[in-house]
């Protein structure tokens, strides 16, 4: 079978694997409709982070294609969402809704075939996998089920973590897939002002699109300066942080009132940001990285119901034949994020 | 005026001073009552942290000596308990509850007289200091109401930051005074299981007083090791963190579980540790310098009604003319908390 295969720095090519196996009496095998490119992806890509050469992707929506004998809950031919990480749905962490630390689970990318490629060995399928009822579905549809995977949910819980309330002033620092649909979020918990922290203007626009009031263009302290203008002089009642670099992380404590809360949801890429600046601030920081499963199904009815709509974060589609172009575009900043069509639902 | 005189590492004499005048028409005299040592007046007394030299302090209790034109709520004989941060009462920090962010406001040690000498002038008196119903109050009690000027509302800020709730099993790291009345918090919140982290016998004893069912005494990782063993390797809710210390920081984090919060209320006093350890277990760190202002009438009627007796902590009551004593006990860890008795009610 065909799947992306990461060969280092910058190198994203079409390699040829065996097809996975069922390895284990809870696991599923899917057939993969759509994939997609993370942010974190580009860590590897780009070569801040390693990872190892082969396999890669954790963003995927798919058939049912086999089961393993335990599995009880899921037959071949169920269209299903995998949350970027598979997790037993048993542990004392998965029961307390935070699946993203599972003590058995891994994301799809360290922990079995990756995302992008035909075929995926789901582990704990009943566990992990989220059905989606229904068959006919729009290609936006299907874009949207994609992001709740992991963009749309990781948003979500940069949202759910800073305790945005009804009337809330929030700010987003990121434009990146994770920070428009962290707009999206605050929206939907009740935001009344949505300040986007954005210098492109074609995101800025989505932004908009998904709830955004303000666009602030600036960045480092001249961001700070017009947000806490913006906020005469007081600050946002949360900072949702989708970037995970110094800067970053720092804008967003220097933006956040006395105790609110930055919701941190961009993997940390940074070495110098120290948790003393938000103390002294009485600013707290909460988030992680975000139990998908935990998410899904909610914002599977939001989807379902046309309430929202992540889908829109894709501006590129392409096919697996082309996921050398779905990483540079991304790389380059031409696409905000690339979405895959592998096959037909 | 006599008054504590602090004249560098490990120096504070009783020293002379004039008498503070009413410098602003919001401004009060008090004439104090009792007062006491904080641990963060050690920081200033072992030189680690920097303190000008002269007046210390910033926890008292005392009488309305003078008022000046515009203080309306307070009249010269009213007894008060002063926060540790006196505030505007007007700014937005303050509205929202967060007077220790008032934007005009400072800690009695730093923007006024210090707390431990026998007259202190309180700035935004009306907005600042809370008045204590009667006059007529045990020893024990006056020890309480000192304890709400600082310590007993840091620790509940450490309880509130971390969001206790009925039920919960929550530890608490450092066994200081700070500490101590963080197991009160958290008992009064509901914590169902309180761990305290103290390997000292004699604040041990008052840890089980306040409501601490579980003693760890190891430090470091063989803490961390013990307090997940003791919560069948999931670790708590909550960690309040009452040190500010690296190995505390760290600790705190080491045992809390995903989805947790530390409750940070410890001076920071670290420089490692980094927030990102927190983000991959997906816990949150919230605290600051707790609004003392916001807390006091609520834990005051606690103490009224004999609900919480957190002047227990004080085990060393001297005069003002043993000040160096009630520092001197305290660093060397003779003393929980030093209590200064300055003149009668």
């Amino acid at each position: 079978m065909k799947a992306a295969n990461f060969q280092g720095k910058g190198k994203v090519v079409l390699g040829d694997f065996p097809n996975p196996k069922i390895q284990e009496q809870t696991d599923a095998i899917i057939r993969v409709v759509r994939t997609c490119v993370c942010g974190s992806d580009l860590w590897y890509y780009r070569g801040i982070l390693d990872h190892e050469t082969g396999r890669i992707g954790h963003e995927l929506i798919g058939v049912i294609e086999e089961v393993g004998g335990d599995v009880k809950e899921l037959k071949p031919g169920d269209f299903v969402i995998a949350p970027f990480k598979f997790s037993d749905g048993t542990c004392a962490n998965c029961l307390a809704g935070f699946q993203s630390n599972c003590i058995h689970g891994a994301s799809f990318s360290a922990g079995t075939d990756g995302g992008q490629g035909q075929f995926v060995r789901s582990p704990y399928a009943d566990a992990t996998l989220v059905k989606v009822p229904g068959s006919d579905f729009s290609e936006e549809m299907l874009a949207s089920f994609t992001a709740l995977s992991d963009v749309m949910c990781t948003g979500y819980h940069a949202a759910i973590s800073a305790e945005i309330k009804e009337g809330d002033t929030i700010a987003v620092v990121g434009d990146g897939a994770v920070g428009l649909c962290a707009i999206i979020s605050a929206k939907k918990l009740g935001a009344k002002r949505i300040i986007a922290l954005s210098r492109n203007p074609a995101r800025q626009e989505v932004a908009k699109e998904f709830g955004a009031t303000d666009i602030v263009s600036e960045r480092g302290q001249a961001a700070i300066d017009a947000t806490m203008k913006l906020t005469d002089g007081v600050g946002v009642n949360a900072a949702l942080e989708c970037v995970g670099s110094d800067e970053a992380m720092e804008t967003a404590v220097g933006i956040t009132r006395a105790g609110g809360i930055v919701g941190a949801v961009g993997v940390p890429n940074y070495d110098n940001f120290k948790y003393q600046s938000a103390f002294w601030k009485n600013v707290g920081i909460r988030g992680g990285i975000a139990p998908a499963r935990q998410y899904i199904p909610e914002l599977l009815e939001d989807v379902l119901k046309g309430r929202i709509n992540p889908g829109r974060v894709f501006d590129l589609t392409t096919d697996l034949e082309h996921i050398s172009e779905a990483y540079a575009a991304m790389d380059e900043r031409r696409a905000i994020k690339s979405l895959i069509k592998v096959s037909e639902l």
